[in-house]
């Protein structure tokens, strides 16, 4: 606990981490979800075999990993444009509404019980170099920290492998059985099996009661499972 | 522009409009690439008929709709629950390290570079109310603002309506049409003309080229679906 003091890079790294753990978690559990929940819409149906199945289990992990990994990418994108935009527009504020601008420099610290003579001191310091202020204004008043550019690839990267590792688990069930049926069966045992496992492992990551998110991950594979299921049912 | 100062409660409307928007765009760009992708690559398996494809896609839509729904609330809980765990950390740690969190508050100032004495001067007024000084490091040492409780929710209903909406469109043509190859004709045709004019509105409403945002949208789409459409080929 105590290193958090003494060492800031230390705590940028654990931010890092909790990022890629976000991203993996992001993309296996949905990777574990729709292929489980599709394979077993299909296997409600009469003409579907298990090739079928499998062919369009691989065909939705492909398909999906590349618009979940080009999703965290284009998201990671976004935030970069959005900072860069916002900070161009601070530099024109501080030139063009000069005053305005002390003045919402000043309203920040006055919102934290500053006296008005810090209000102005701080400010008229801040303001001797524009850079500076900028940052300032960025962080304090907007709230954006400035977005590390790598961020947008390796979590479009992060995603997409845990997306397809994830979807591989559910179709094993349907190469090793005859029918859709037994496919079913066994899909649903290791895929629960892997959902509790994975629940349970990504709640102590991320500090919450282990055995309730171990549940939650998985009550919802099943509920996706059940819905894709009675739909299928339903419009074939 | 102006009333960007004038009203804090417009920008951070603003922001708000944003977020909807982004989860519209993350539902939707996946809704119209994944179902899309799955039918092209069904289409490719001479046993698959349209009605397959149609129970394939709907399955898919509504166990996508359902994760990805889960996904958004999964991340707007944790980081509230991230939030909440850092600040009763920082409560923590003004009281037991008094003076390391002192001089963390001092070093935040002297990296925009203030004087010592103003340093010093903020940390003292700062630290006369507890509850403020903790919300100013929040914001300011962990640039963390507290989450919206009601983002989460909201952000998993737009997230998963979206998916359904982008989802339902490519099938459409696999509705109107007697074969496989004419409904993957077809459903080209009708979802490149959706992800053209969805990613030229997407790239107006978040301020990037339209036209190349346009192009981009639609390249991911038409990846996904020849890799979908080439893997199913593969494996059938």
């Amino acid at each position: 606990m105590q290193t958090h003091h003494h060492d800031h890079v230390h705590t940028e790294k654990h931010f890092q981490q909790s990022a890629t753990v976000r991203d993996i978690v992001i993309g296996m559990s949905d990777g574990l979800t729709v292929p489980f929940a599709l394979a077993a819409g299909l296997s409600s149906v009469s003409s579907v075999s298990n090739g079928i199945i499998i062919t369009a289990g691989l065909a939705e992990i492909i398909a999906g990993s590349i618009a979940m990994g080009l999703g965290g990418y284009l998201a990671g994108k976004t935030e970069i444009e959005h900072y860069d935009s916002e900070l161009k527009r601070e530099y024109m504020e501080i030139k063009e509404f000069n005053e305005v601008e002390r003045k919402e420099c000043r309203d920040i610290f006055a919102e934290y019980g500053l006296s008005h003579e810090s209000q102005e001191k701080i400010v008229d310091e801040l303001a001797k170099n524009d850079d500076k202020w900028v940052d300032f204004m960025m962080k304090f008043e907007l709230g954006l920290e400035k977005p590390d550019i790598n961020r947008a690839r390796q979590s479009a990267r992060n995603i997409g492998l845990a997306y397809i590792v994830g979807g591989i688990v559910p179709l094993t069930a349907y190469m090793f059985t005859g029918s859709p049926s037994s496919g079913l069966l066994f899909s649903c045992i290791i895929t629960i099996a892997c959902l509790l496992t994975f629940g349970y492992y990504k709640s102590k990551v991320t500090g919450q009661p282990a055995l309730q998110g171990a549940m939650r991950t998985t009550v919802i594979g099943v509920i996706a499972a059940a819905a894709a299921f009675g739909i299928a049912r339903l419009f074939s």
